[in-house]
């Protein structure tokens, strides 16, 4: 039987080693620096802050230990994200992994756990938009520095996730109770195959739903919707089944343009979590 | 910085993850019914047992728990012969993982150690070959049904193990000192690139050192002589370096053909934990 944090582990395990998963380093594509090896240590050094949730610590320092954890590798950033979704999703499972349970645990996160978030950005190179001109003190990219301006104007974990909704699909999680990621867990139960081969068919139906986020931040609108559009084409022919060779194409090409939704793959991370913890499917 | 319980999860990961490593499976190729993912949760449920041999406690009790864990996933036994390895040497780490200190420790082992051993065959199917006659009754197929013979007897694990010898190489490594296990660690730190290619090049080279006595003990000394002369003719070229696409046929061959030099890969496994360990690679 595993723990909550083993089943989180395993969640990423299992993201990465997903294929085809178009545009994101995957059981057989790496990008320039960032392999899949570095993946399998992050998840690794990630660990015992998924630990610490599950054992009901405050979300804002576990989460911050994940991070240090997982940055402990030499491929920099790998799974930030999804450890932003895991976090309050470990922590809720240690009561009940549920909408209501984790939507109340993230309005109940403080300042101190807005301050940890803020620290966590030490720790990596993450890509994040430019923050609106009277966000500019609270740029998280100032990591601790910013953390005064933080305490100034009393910003809790939630709020500082509130104010990066539009732009970021992770943080729109957190002020949605984490609609995505549980429906994607519906979606893993409900699709056929081994599991990573449902995890690549929900990845791609997740991609052609929004336009993923990070590839918005780092290359543009357009980019961002030209690739949903194409990964939409693909999902409503269930390409994964019926034309592999279209998507490993198309998953070729994001790699080769540097095109990366990451925060699509974040949101498969959080949804092979609760699928797994859930038993809604097994391995 | 890794614990030596995560450095040994994290070796068993990129055991794996490494290819080609011929006729096992790797981030490339996946058996009839034991796939990439049955690893992956195989190493997250041995962890348990791993940071219990890392805490100080007897090999065989914390053998028999990362076995047990490792169990709960549906391709049945993953890594049963790496844990055997793994297990001493991580309990090694706790005080200092040097060839003296894990062959002092494999030789404090008790009468209980083996009695745990015995127990762990409950959790898997293993391939092992038929004892001679009279160690019928220690037959480790019969479980915790032959611990009354064991103590009869008053066989301790690393009695057990010399048993084994030949016609287990697992079992060699117990009483020779990991000689191999160390010495693989060793071309893990000379070789180049990323750390999978060089654990897919020590695999080639050990394999060809050896005929595999999992091959052996399934398909007869005749198969496991041919694949370590294939192994050495490949070998003696460098051929992942200079003829990938050799080395991969010879995979893919392996694999068509049911042969599965499994020894070999436990020994490997063993070579990662100790060159992580000891820091003589990086990832």
């Amino acid at each position: 039987m595993r723990t909550p944090a083993q089943n989180a582990h395993l969640a990423l395990l299992l993201e990465v080693a997903s294929t085809p998963k178009p545009g994101n380093v995957d059981r057989h594509r790496d990008l320039a620096d960032l392999r899949f090896e570095h993946f399998l240590a992050g998840a690794v050094g990630a660990q015992r802050g998924l630990e610490m949730a599950a054992d009901g610590a405050a979300i804002g320092p576990a989460f911050e230990r994940a991070v240090a954890g997982m940055a402990e590798q030499e491929g920099d950033n790998t799974q930030f994200g999804a450890l932003l979704l895991l976090t309050p999703l470990v922590r809720a499972a240690a009561t009940d992994l549920s909408q209501p349970v984790v939507e109340s645990l993230v309005e109940e996160t403080t300042v101190a756990d807005a301050a940890a978030f803020y620290r966590a950005f030490e720790h990596v190179d993450v890509h994040v938009a430019d923050p609106p001109a009277d966000m500019a003190p609270l740029d998280v990219r100032r990591g601790s520095d910013a953390i005064p301006a933080l305490e100034k104007r009393g910003l809790t974990l939630v709020d500082v996730m509130e104010q990066s909704v539009p732009g970021d699909d992770v943080a729109r999680e957190w002020v949605t109770g984490f609609e995505r990621s549980f429906a994607a867990a519906e979606q893993l139960a409900d699709a056929d195959g081994p599991l990573p081969d449902r995890a690549a068919t929900v990845f791609l139906s997740l991609l052609a739903d929004r336009p993923d986020t990070l590839v918005a931040t780092r290359r543009g609108e357009d980019v961002a919707r030209e690739v949903t559009d194409r990964a939409a084409e693909l999902a409503a022919q269930d390409a994964i089944s019926t034309d592999r060779d279209a998507v490993e194409a198309f998953a070729d090409e994001l790699v080769e343009r540097g095109i990366n939704p990451g925060t699509t793959a974040d949101i498969t991370a959080a949804a092979l979590f609760i699928a797994l913890e859930s038993e809604l499917v097994s391995i």
